[in-house]
């Protein structure tokens, strides 16, 4: 018999219940023995969620859990950073294994909990904290376990991904795309850790220290969110240059260097990530051996987390039943092993730019002689809507060029007198 | 220290020696101990296979390895039927593990492979068999273990998707295509496992076993392969209704029944499966918690295939490190299980039709009373290229209607003195 402590009561762990008693005869002829839920924890524990559970499994006390010793397995769906934190570590120290959708614990103290994990021989999982439902963690971890990975570009948060397909394919603003993805429960009232790419970053942290065997520190990821998206340039983007707008995680090997970083990212028509709509992800990952590979399926959603929770307790449940979990670790990783980041300065992409400009002779000549003194060429440039107004926008697609370079003659640009508003840049992904 | 064995030395095995060669330390941390490659056998083992090998590795006798009590692993890769089959059951009743991408052997024998693995406490792993490089298997065995399976769409087969993408990318004939898809080594010199979609069918066979837990035999699957796909019908289809062709391996289920089905299929432009083109495989699997997942990698080649059998290797050597290989099966599936299959005559798909007819007064009104009678209803109609030749093409979509039904219409309209060759018939899948 296998005894499961659930903390948090939220939509994930109600739905995690749903599942555990809907399919429980399926499960434990997985697992090989007997599955139980024996305790729920939660402040309130009487609001209904949609569920039977009997009343004497749920408390409001977390060490009627932490405390059992007939509990092996802890499912921590409360969310949140301090609590959350102290019941992971609590947890591992008393022997238990955990599960845990909670990826912003994970990404700030990946070294910490694998090391007390190991030392405790205890297991944690975690497949539900990236790309909701899709297994991608467990292929990554195992199915793709022969390779080197050599890049990563993961649509990873559905908050923005519902934003930018509203804004692509009803041509809604920024705002009334976010307005809308709250009306539908896509985004919280306060929508910062999303449109602000800091969930992303989260993601692409996990995703980063699994595939390359050393903890990628969020901090070390370069991170732009979508909030400063303009419904013009993604018109252009998409009319006159074939582009969807994607706000991506991307890592790539070039040269022995990491590059991981997170941004609003033009991708063209006719790849796999530009038909990854509204609240869906999709992870696409490149091995040396297996080539291209792509994953996809429900970034968010009460069912689809609990899927990959409960894919979780499965499989933890089978070790636990077999007296083997915790022999070797989930995650295999080597805290001396460094890894080098290239810096974004020296990043080479494709660019989409945007200049508003005053409709006067010359001004082309100017912006173009600051882009060439700088390295960066011009693959292609429009002109739009000449003369209509005092302001016209130059757009234009370069050729590779780094990112240094870039920023340079930006900046030397926007301070041109002729230039009568930031210019606008969108980075390009054309090679996977 | 875990000891593989293989025999074969073919394509997939040489990649397979190639990663085990290059990648050892990374694959070392990950088992948790040594793994050593013993032997490998092959008939042939003077011909060079583009990696070095210690040549007291290499044997003719295939007793070697299967006496060999140091041997853990035996990785079968020899392909075809009646040897391969020969050495998996003798492995397993000698207590080794087994890694084999012999789809053929899987579909056919399942359950006395499976019984027999259970009761010799031995697991088979074979993510190589469907999919190629893909870690589609582990993820519908174990990341979708939670979720009851309702539907299944693959591109299982990279051969017939090559040809078919040529064909609507590129306007060839089949012929043509089938040359070119030769040439590039994506055909075989006899390519009609490939073609009449009996490769399909057994990889549909073994992701249905996994999925609903119950042998699904070869043969009850209903199966149609592309041999009969004209150049006209992809280009009407993608003209006139935004279709684009592909060979898919279908699962559903539908009030409690199976339909499990291998045909080409119209998808619809937009949907995620028309965009995996040459020898791409894609599975998109929908599960009750999760939602539609999609599964995107090459179906074929030497190290897509071989990055599968090293998951493999690695998964099964942690195992066998752990001393718990096969106390707990890989596969969960009960024999007196019965899957109740869906008679073709029942299955409801949209049709795509293609007549030809002569040049007459009344033609169409004949065609769609037959149609009316036999309870099909016509969605959108074109009669196209009129009056050029004496013989001219109706095309139509039908709505819903149950293949029984279509069948009896299109015999009686074949009978029709004005129909002068047979109707062609397509399946449309436009709901997931």
């Amino acid at each position: 018999m296998v005894n499961i402590g659930l903390i948090g009561f939220g939509t994930v762990s109600a739905g995690t219940v749903k599942i555990l008693y809907n399919n429980i005869s399926r499960i434990e002829e997985k697992v090989g023995t007997k599955v139980k839920i024996k305790k729920i924890c939660d402040q309130d524990i009487t609001t209904p969620r949609g569920v039977r559970v009997p009343h004497e499994l749920l408390t409001t006390d977390i060490n009627e859990i932490l405390n059992d010793p007939d509990i092996d397995i802890i499912v921590e769906l409360i969310g949140g950073d301090a609590t959350a934190k102290k019941i992971i570590f609590s947890a591992i120290k008393k022997g238990k294994h955990v599960v845990t959708a909670n990826k912003a614990i994970l990404a700030k103290n990946w070294d910490s909990i694998f090391t007390m994990a190991r030392k405790n021989k205890v297991l944690v999982y975690f497949e539900a904290s990236v790309g909701g439902g899709i297994p991608v963690l467990q292929a990554l971890n195992e199915g793709l376990a022969a390779n080197r990975i050599e890049s990563i570009l993961g649509i990873l948060n559905g908050t923005t991904n519902y934003i930018l397909t509203k804004m692509t394919k009803e041509s809604k603003s920024f705002k009334e795309a976010l307005r809308e993805a709250q009306r539908e429960g896509f985004a919280e009232r306060d929508p910062s850790l999303d449109i602000g790419g800091i969930d992303t970053k989260q993601k692409l942290s996990i995703l980063s220290s699994i595939a390359f065997g050393s903890w990628m520190k969020p901090d070390d990821i370069y991170c732009e969110g979508i909030n400063h998206i303009e419904q013009q340039d993604i018109k252009y983007g998409r009319e006159e240059f074939g582009y969807i707008l994607k706000l991506l995680g991307i890592n790539k090997i070039t040269k022995d260097k990491i590059e991981t970083r997170v941004h609003p990212t033009f991708i063209p028509e006719g790849h796999l990530l530009t038909l990854v709509d509204n609240e869906f992800n999709a992870i696409y990952i490149t091995g040396d051996a297996v080539g291209e590979t792509m994953y996809y399926g429900k970034g968010a959603g009460q069912m689809s987390a609990a899927s990959a929770v409960v894919s979780d307790i499965i499989y933890l449940a089978r070790h636990v039943a077999n007296k083997t979990a915790g022999n070797v670790p989930y995650v295999h990783y080597d805290r001396k092993k460094i890894l080098y980041i290239n810096s974004m300065d020296n990043v080479q992409t494709k660019y989409y730019l945007r200049f508003t400009t005053v409709d006067r002779p010359g001004v082309l000549a100017k912006i173009s002689g600051i882009l060439g003194k700088n390295k960066v060429s011009i693959a292609s440039c429009y002109q739009k809507e000449r003369a209509v107004a005092k302001e016209v926008p130059i757009i234009m697609v370069t050729h590779k060029a780094t990112e240094g370079n870039m920023r340079k003659a930006l900046r030397e640009i926007d301070r041109l007198p002729v230039i009568k508003a930031k210019s606008k840049l969108i980075r390009i992904e054309e090679d996977s």
